[in-house]
């Protein structure tokens, strides 16, 4: 992820605020207790703190909660270059589990690879933090759809 | 998913057993309210009522939950195939959400394509339900690893 | 791939008929000497018997021709369902390899599982052939865009 | 791309050129004209010059090339991290293609994400040249399986 084409084009804080208040409205954002710590130009932010409830029975973080991450990240991120009047859908997307999910805290990051006039390609990245240590252990490609409203 | 060679072997009522209660002891099942309808040899289907937290803003359900339900089913059935003493981890998968996420209930049925020694390869396919119609709204292709214990 | 939503609809012979001359046309398709089995509505069968080039140094078939295959099936199955005065483009596939490409044949079946107007997601199974055997050695899941001409 | 533990390691000399030779023999290499232009620790790079036989009917470099070049760099990146006495297969993965593949020249760049005992996950992203100037037109994510030689 080190290229964000996005990066270069502004991003309106209206336009930011507007799609962190629609993450946070969402009834499953508040269910897993997820956070939105950034929106910017090509890129969004969502961390998620360990509780009993999102783990497996072995104390791993659950891979639907690493996927519901990631699921909304990617569409968030590719929401921030999507053209005024319209809706972004996720058409799909492709996850890798890299390590166990352990940990006190899951940070995903996502970030626009290609936006596009239909459709915008995203990479994200999680990362597990246990007190100052950070690993990757996930990574996934998606692809998102620009709909009219 | 035409083709089950799983469905030839056998699977032992007690393992089927064990698997059921696996599942129903997470945490993540229990905070969405899944429910496990069928574990057999090469299959697993799980299902999922409509409430107001797994919706999106948009009232459709969540892509997270319809992930959720993949994640936990592919990785079951591949788990019905497992030699006994290993587990079985989720190496990878891919989704494409088809239709809206429109119904009363999701129900998603995995099965296996091609079991093997280390990796399991396992199809998905997600219905949502309105009263006695049934659309398909997502297929998933995972990738489950065989780790001894 | 038990259901086919386009084979319901008809595909004009005239239709169908392009669809062959297109994929013959090309380049890559008489370099690797593939061949067009059928084209129908929905659906897309192409082969490719054993030769040395295609070989790994293994003496198994390439990934490479099985991936070419896939992608030629999946986007020419989807074309059959594109409104006329639009083109398909390959927007993303993932395939898994099941079993070594060993055989006489390759054969790759594509079908579509999801048109739409904007995007068509298709299915495709990779068999290989040894005598009158066949065995199932590549899955695939393909997103195929319909863009204006 | 901005990780790759593997370049902490070293690959030896003869090791590079094994897997160099390795790629250069195989017949689909020869076929499609391929060139190897770097195997390092947890990294390979393949290109590929135009020629009328790598093209779609639209003069676009087929998708396959692009996928062969995508499986044939993960595949050699990953082995470039496998213990000795270990063979490399791929066991999946996906591809996005970003921008039509227009071009003199295809330039395939694999690092591996993440290398396991079992499974190593790599990255892979295409540019296709034009003079002076490189456009990135794909972007994969693959897993590649260690098995016992």
């Amino acid at each position: 992820m080190t290229r964000s084409p996005a990066s270069a084009k502004g991003l309106s804080p209206e336009r930011a605020a507007f799609i962190k208040a629609a993450l946070e409205s969402q009834g499953c954002m508040q269910l897993l207790g997820a956070e939105v710590d950034e929106v910017s130009a090509g890129r969004c932010v969502l961390s998620l703190r360990a509780r009993p409830q999102l783990m497996q029975h072995n104390g791993l973080f659950h891979g639907g909660a690493i996927a519901f991450l990631i699921d909304n990240t990617t569409t968030a991120a590719a929401g921030t270059m999507t053209p005024e009047g319209q809706l972004v859908l996720t058409a799909e997307y492709k996850l890798n589990l890299l390590s166990r999910g352990i940990g006190e805290r899951l940070v995903c990051i996502a970030e626009v690879v290609k936006p596009g006039r239909m459709l915008t390609v995203v990479e994200a990245k999680v990362h597990a933090e246990v007190g100052e240590k950070s690993k990757l252990i996930a990574v996934a490609l998606a692809t998102i759809a620009n709909v009219d409203r």
